[in-house]
């Protein structure tokens, strides 16, 4: 195979779910477009992982200092909503019902993994909680064992702020998903905290 | 969202089946690995889409004039497979069981989309079987109507050369795969060019 191609197909195949059959694929889709085409797929992902950096408040990606979110004047500064990841906070904000801010802490706790406290910058939420005067925060972090355990950590540690309420996601069946699809553990929380119906 | 993570997503969502959500799944993979990687990553897409050649003789993707299957003397040059795409051609050479030549048409016959015979090279094709004495062509192309059609053109104007065999590849039930799931045409071809067992 030409080396050019073996080259490009390795690098494309180490990307996640992406096997040799797809690199190549890819390889030959990009063969077809125009040169500019492909030199616009190159350089975005040469800028992108050269000059991306993190918000320095929210820890959220960023071309500047601040992150458009928190560099917004028309979010409110009351609530800050904790996610896991960055993937988390472009859903939440696809729903446009949230206004707040964010802190996103790129992991959960995992001692397998080295990932501590420390590495998910609850210093920088605490301290912004301190100096903004946040009244609220939202943890929407996965049920994982993982998960539960920064929630835990998190609730813990923000407890001891007078006058913060922090709350959760609400748990249950998801619009749309009939019973069959869900687990156990979210049936029998979605029975425990059913909601009563206007009658 | 940071516009430098725009530009990328929307980058690589333009590639063949990647929504938006992969692409910012790709993204966030890349920020995650070294900055090397995502330099090998662009610089190989780069270098692939402004270098990659087509070999003068097949049609193959080639780095230098001739590509390594024409430019290697162990392959027999009594024979040329002919395919649609250089996968095809990949496809057959995983198989390690063919040593002669290829042609690449870069596609089938097709008005609709423009495709004449003369962009399939198929001018090179019969020239370089006159030139080099070649005894046999086997034809490697989908049994699609334009792919039908190609084959068809094909072998009634190699037909003229003298002593050329030409050939196509068996059709049948492939492999590990059940009559459910073969269709209708395969099934009627496979009964009636069914094979003797050794008995």
């Amino acid at each position: 195979m030409s080396q050019l191609l073996e080259n490009l197909v390795s690098e494309l195949a180490k990307l996640p779910s992406v096997g040799r059959r797809t690199a190549l694929r890819l390889a030959l889709h990009i063969l077809r477009q125009d040169i500019e085409s492909a030199d616009l797929l190159a350089g975005s992902i040469y800028q992108f992982r050269r000059e991306i950096r993190h918000c320095a408040r929210c820890n959220n990606l960023s071309d500047t200092e601040l992150c458009p979110i928190c560099s917004d004047i028309k979010r409110e500064r009351e609530t800050i909503c904790v996610v896991e990841q960055i993937s988390d906070l472009i859903s939440i904000e696809n729903t446009r019902q949230y206004t707040g801010l964010y802190h996103v802490l790129g992991g959960v706790i995992s001692p397998m993994h080295g990932v501590s406290p420390a590495d998910l910058r609850i210093d920088l939420l605490e301290s912004n909680i301190r100096e903004m005067n946040v009244r609220e925060v939202i943890l929407a972090i996965p049920s994982t064992i993982e998960g539960e355990t920064t929630s835990y950590y998190i609730t813990r540690r923000l407890g001891q702020i007078q006058g913060l309420r922090i709350s959760s996601l609400s748990r249950g069946i998801a619009f749309g998903e009939g019973l069959e699809f869900a687990d156990e553990m979210t049936i029998a929380h979605a029975l425990k905290n059913r909601t009563q119906n206007n009658q």
